[in-house]
């Protein structure tokens, strides 16, 4: 018999919840003094506010600013137990979820495992990039950074420190667009100070997008703008253009029937997430496009009882998202609430009732009083959009003191022109990031 | 031929200093504007302000909020060069540091690589423990210390339950103290609202001090007032007693002629530092007790004509101070400033002056309001001292973002009784954990 997770049973219903992103923890929050028990399970004993993980990776924010204890936040709630595991497999059939460290019976299920970085099967590229999904990566990605400049001041080689130097951010998406943007900000006001014996002005920061705007779930005005600020950063931007090839030194690039090559040392891979389905689920629950689990209008998963799915892994078809909702914390969240509201209404006997998403806009900052913002139909960009951006995003960190704390960095940053971590914390040589790699460790990721 | 470290001949004398601890950056930092060229070699890209390491490792403060980036520190000196490299030997004959990225010739060279944990020959200990000299090792002892809470969750043996739950601290100096009352800190105000489900009040937190009487450069009563304090946080205080054995799970200790075990899967090995001392040196240069490096009033390595060693690696020996002065930061800084001194003294045909240390008192903290300060004649215990120590870390942190961010960390701890950043950022299954060990790493160390 496998090892069982050491949950006590109280006699109620058990839900038990995969993932603590936005909206695993918003469905706990909801069910608050319910009669279920309520079991969470991730990977992390935290949770990681996804949008800032570019700014850890760029020093300007601590990782511990934009990471939250989980069982911190359910302080009080007598329903509430959270199992550090990985979860290896659901077993429908069995009712039970199997996790490295035992498996656990459950009544009712809650997938909300979010999402993962999309390679769409280049495994070349997978194994020589770095993608920025988590906390680690951010500080693997923050060290290689700094370490490849420490390293370009002892090569003689130009085309060699150059790579060292050079980035090349695949994907126009937010993060992609964030990315480049708070990088050439380092080029333009941290490299050159801290490395005065390198020429800063030879760096480049590539951005390359496969469409003809970036951001393009904005308006054609908000792309239109982020484009104007990145090149006014000096990022060099190239669309309709897709990375066909990355070999930890030469990426080759293909535009129509123009082909590229760009020497670089760090390509970031921010070109796609896909959902981050679970084992153990039938093929025909799973979207071809996308690894989305396929839920009805009450997030259940098609043709189950009791296996629900929401936020970035479930794909609710309807007529106004025939591909799903936006793959946004927001919408995660608004659905995570929805459920749980729908548990407590068929306890009480109450209808339950469909999930519509409810569109809260989109925002993106390229750099110091450079953002766009769009909110049904208001729009923005400039100084006020990116102090919307700053104000939204630091109202929506967990906890007073990592609202605190981030405040304190962004006013020292604007005021300084400074990022202050730039803290070389996983110092690895070329062979042992080979190694890592090698053991399936993505991203020099330990 | 070695790979040479890229440095340019400036046609002036050149310095190496070897360690950016507070001996190496308080020399670099009085030689701004001299013709001297310095070039400074660290194994990390920052300075760690060391003596608040344990509250790193016990979720109280981030990391990066007691690092600061070195190249930040000398952003206008012209004449300085910094280098991320191991230094591996010294070749005193050749004037050339041998190091992990290339060889570096010197004119001078100032050894101030601090010092290191003194296992006292002890490698199955060494194997075993948790140190706690660096960041990394902070984290990593984070990280076990919360994993081992989570895994306690998932055991029904009441012994390895404890075994888990339980911490030895190895020594009553200062680290021990302090991280002996930081657990009992955790145990009586966080843990027990983490973790519902575990009996914390099990939990035993045992100091074990070779002597009679903790934090023994103090004075008796001040030792007094720690005890009373250490014991009132529930630690159990082990006096005269040593750790004979640990093997990873249980320690034995020996007091007299009894003998005694704890179950433990956390011990933390503070009972002693010695000197950081580089190989290629001569043994007869080197202090038998306490691996220093010998040198004259002068700070000259004895019998050498231009190596010198400041700071917890070196050993003066005086009348005052027949095995040489304590290893302390303000005896480092004190002694490398003397140093800068008499090398702008000797450049403008100056008199050389003798190195005198300047005891400027020494304290600990125990706990909330609960601290222990001497200075000079001064000596105090209670809310007012632990108020003075707060203020002179504050102030001893580099930079004013540091400043702050650690200040509002500790206001935000004294008003909730938190630790907030209590995330296993360092999550490793035990059979890596061995792994990593086998590989010379100790204490899980990445």
């Amino acid at each position: 018999m496998d090892k069982v997770i050491d949950v006590p049973d109280l006699g109620v219903p058990r839900i038990v919840i995969v993932g603590g992103g936005f909206g695993g923890l918003e469905f706990v929050r909801n069910l608050k003094k319910t009669d279920f028990q309520v079991v969470l399970l991730d990977r992390n004993n935290y949770h990681t506010f996804q949008p800032l993980l570019y700014q850890v990776a760029t020093a300007g924010l601590e990782p511990d600013s934009i990471s939250f204890p989980i069982r911190k936040l359910f302080h009080g709630f007598s329903n509430f137990y959270f199992r550090l595991a990985v979860v290896q497999k659901v077993d429908i059939e069995g009712s039970r979820v199997l996790t490295d460290i035992g498996e656990l019976k459950y009544d009712h299920l809650v997938i909300a495992s979010g999402s993962r970085t999309n390679f769409f099967g280049d495994e070349k590229i997978k194994y020589h990039c770095m993608p920025l999904k988590t906390v680690v990566q951010s500080l693997q990605l923050r060290s290689l950074l700094l370490q490849n400049f420490e390293q370009a001041l002892q090569t003689k080689d130009l085309q060699e420190r150059s790579a060292l130097m050079n980035f090349v951010i695949v994907g126009g998406g937010p993060t992609g667009v964030e990315l480049a943007g708070a990088i050439s900000e380092l080029k333009k006001y941290v490299l050159p100070v801290d490395y005065p014996e390198l020429d800063v002005r030879r760096m480049e920061v590539h951005l390359v997008d496969a469409g003809d705007r970036v951001l393009n779930a904005l308006s054609p005005k908000s792309s239109q703008s982020s484009q104007k600020y990145l090149k006014k950063l000096g990022v060099i931007l190239h669309q309709n253009t897709f990375v066909t090839s990355y070999d930890g030194e030469v990426a080759t690039t293909k535009k129509g029937d123009q082909d590229g090559v760009i020497y670089s040392r760090n390509l970031i891979w921010s070109a796609g997430v896909e959902g981050n389905s679970p084992k153990g689920l039938d093929a025909s629950l799973i979207t071809e496009r996308g690894n989305r689990i396929l839920v009805d209008e009450y997030s259940k998963v098609l043709g189950q009882e009791n296996v629900y799915a929401v936020g970035d892994v479930a794909c609710m078809k309807t007529e106004e998202y025939p591909n799903g909702h936006p793959m946004v914390a927001p919408g995660a969240m608004q659905q995570a609430t929805q459920l749980a509201k729908n548990f407590k209404n068929e306890a009480a006997g109450k209808e339950k009732k469909a999930f519509v998403y409810n569109d809260k806009g989109s925002m993106a900052t390229i750099g110091k009083n450079k953002a766009v913002v769009e909110v049904g139909n208001f729009k923005s960009s400039g100084p006020f959009a990116w102090f919307i951006w700053m104000f939204v995003h630091i109202m929506s960190l967990l906890g007073m003191r990592n609202k605190s704390i981030v405040f304190i960095n962004w006013f020292w940053n604007y005021l300084n022109y400074d990022r202050s971590n730039r803290l070389i914390t996983n110092r690895f040589s070329k062979e042992e990031r080979k190694q890592m790699r090698d053991q399936g460790k993505a991203g020099v990721v330990i």
